[in-house]
């Protein structure tokens, strides 16, 4: 079972924690609950560093941001143990992770589950600080976005556990964001591959790691809240249902788009650009490339919104600089919406029905993109939500 | 180096330590330092557990309150970074700190410096935090009281340091509490059994266990302030300065007497009254037996006042319910005045001169307890401060 910050943001969302704990492990579960800081937590100890040194290094800074879950792993032990349930609580390097040395943005290398394992069979619910381990050197690391769900899920694979809760402030996986479109449904079953396609297109349901991880495993997620308790959303490889034509309809609109244009027309001069940018560990999403003017090509791409300056200057100094005539432009006024599904594979036609109803809303698309399972289109950023609402009304009609 | 919580209280006093910390290390001296959490950090932690559960268990408040000085570290590596200088934070577990597995109260049992050497030797400045180990099982302890200054001791012990310097809010160790006494000075140095006694009368300048172990191991402790750049008090076997008659006075009014009355005049009973009360961890202080009506015995005797009700409690349900007659009672309008010195070892009549000058000011002596460097009376609570004025009075006359 893995809760985020806000599951555990004060004392009274801790003990409710601890109930949803503790109900499960007296139904004769093995339990290993997962969690992050307290919300407020991690927001402090930032603030703490900022007054010091706001470039400070990444090593110390794990070190400081670890100390966020090793405060509220103590505190949920202590509410479990006062329900009367055997409870004890283990930091990343107790409970066996080991990473990269890529402070802030490290990666699992192995669990090893044998402290876990030892507490499990004295009957303990055990209490892992998610988010974080320690890397060849014993120094401690942080995993970086969504680490905790990452956290949960290694462990899940390491102790080829049944089931991995994945326990959030929503009730599961939207078909959209129920907050802006009043006839989005939670779906009972999704697919990895629908809900890695989902999370990369700002769902932002779960970490896409964790997904990756749980699939590579064939760990059975479920998505569910710890505010009410109904079922969630299993997340697995087959699902059982009837598979849905699309299975949701996503926006991300943190995104800028980038254009390079009058590109002179050498073999490999693409390449080029985006090794610049991969380099630095740029990720590029959408691509379109076109001709241009006398020869010349234009190619324009997005990142996310965090990476757009980097990408510019990057371009900049090591790519224009070389090729006379090259333009750069960056512009933020766009948001990709897209729709995913596994039916897709098998059924013609989605793509049309989807640009067809975006074309009768007059909402223009200027970018493409397709894999198997999604269509995603780039479009102003004023018409996303409405984009969202239409294309939902369009794919899952009111029964 | 080592510095208490309300040295790194804030961002500005991190800062200062940093450079407290820089200065020495560019001077050209290998620094370790050792931090406590931060002031508030601790309350606030404190504030957090007793959220969920005043009586929660030690383990578990073990592994919370040591979240205090992960954060203090990190804090000050980057603070000392900031200042262009290396520096790298370790946990108590990283820097090698093995202790037993009494939490809350553990006992260091060996620092392996392995890793303490090797930072060392990449010229790193090295933030250890204090106060914290881990135990056989790998679980994280903490030393109680004063552990940040043990821990300090104990790692200059391991590295054989030269000197073992600990900041905190007073300039070092004077004859009396200046805040009391107008005319108390401040002593260039003073020797480890005069500190002890000083330490344990109340003087709250430096704890036990770091003197004791800074004795054992023959470490040079230097008491001073992070706030003004003055030379200390220097703790040492052997003080070169001619020795004064007497080295400081001090007060301990955080004590109670109790009084045990009636007692058979059975052989050994002073033996079980006492035994009761260490079998439970209650140390006594000053003792006195006199003898009382009928053949009976009287034993007061003085401990701490947390351990005030305790004893009673345990003398009443242990002694007092099996020996007729008997009767106990607690009195917590005491104080208790002491004057040290190594001195007195070869002056007569340091006692006498004690004595008189409590006498001429109408202070009524309740009991007395000597050793060989120290001389304690027992005397009421409100007369505490002015006869540690008289007595300094006495001993420390303005020159």
């Amino acid at each position: 079972m893995k809760f985020g910050g806000s599951s555990v943001a004060d004392a009274d969302r801790v003990r409710n924690v601890a109930r949803i704990v503790t109900e499960s492990y007296k139904k004769g579960n093995d339990v290993v609950v997962v969690v992050s800081a307290q919300g407020d937590t991690t927001d402090d100890l930032i603030a703490k560093y900022k007054e010091i040194d706001v470039n400070a290094s990444e090593r110390e800074r794990d070190m400081l941001l670890a100390a966020g879950e090793q405060i509220s792993i103590s505190l949920l032990a202590m509410a479990i143990q006062s329900m009367g349930c055997p409870a004890v609580s283990l930091l990343g390097w107790q409970a066996g992770f080991r990473t990269t040395s890529s402070h802030t943005t490290a990666r699992i290398k192995k669990v090893d589950p044998t402290r876990i394992r030892n507490e499990i069979s004295k009957k303990n619910i055990v209490v892992v600080a998610g988010f974080q381990g320690v890397d060849k050197h014993d120094d401690v690391t942080t995993l970086g976005r969504g680490g905790s769900d990452t956290s949960a899920v290694a462990i899940a694979a390491a102790m080829h556990a049944d089931l991995c809760q994945i326990y959030t402030d929503v009730e599961g996986v939207y078909t959209a964001d129920p907050r802006k479109v009043p006839g989005a449904r939670k779906l009972p079953e999704i697919s990895y591959d629908e809900m890695l396609e989902l999370a990369s297109l700002g769902a932002q349901v779960l970490n896409n790691r964790s997904v990756e991880l749980a699939k590579k495993y064939g760990i059975e997620l479920e998505v569910l809240s710890s505010l009410t308790n109904k079922p969630g959303t299993i997340v697995k490889e087959h699902t059982k249902m009837e598979k849905l034509l699309i299975s949701g309809v996503a926006k991300d609109d943190d995104i800028v788009r980038i254009s390079v244009t009058n590109i002179p027309d050498e073999p490999g001069l693409a390449f080029k650009l985006f090794s610049i940018l991969s380099a630095k560990n740029i990720n590029v999403d959408i691509i379109l490339q076109s001709i241009g003017r006398d020869k010349t090509k234009d190619i324009s791409f997005t990142v996310n919104k965090d990476n757009g300056q980097a990408a510019v200057d990057l371009l900049t100094e090591k790519f224009l600089s070389r090729y006379e005539g090259v333009n750069i432009s960056m512009n933020d006024n766009v948001a990709k919406v897209s729709i995913v599904g596994s039916g897709m594979e098998s059924h013609a036609g989605v793509a049309t029905d989807m640009f067809e109803a975006l074309f009768d809303a007059n909402i223009n698309i200027h970018m493409i993109s397709t894999s198997e399972i999604k269509i995603s289109v780039l479009i102003r950023k004023e018409y996303a939500d409405k984009a969202v609402r239409i294309l939902h009304d369009k794919f899952f009609p009111e029964v």
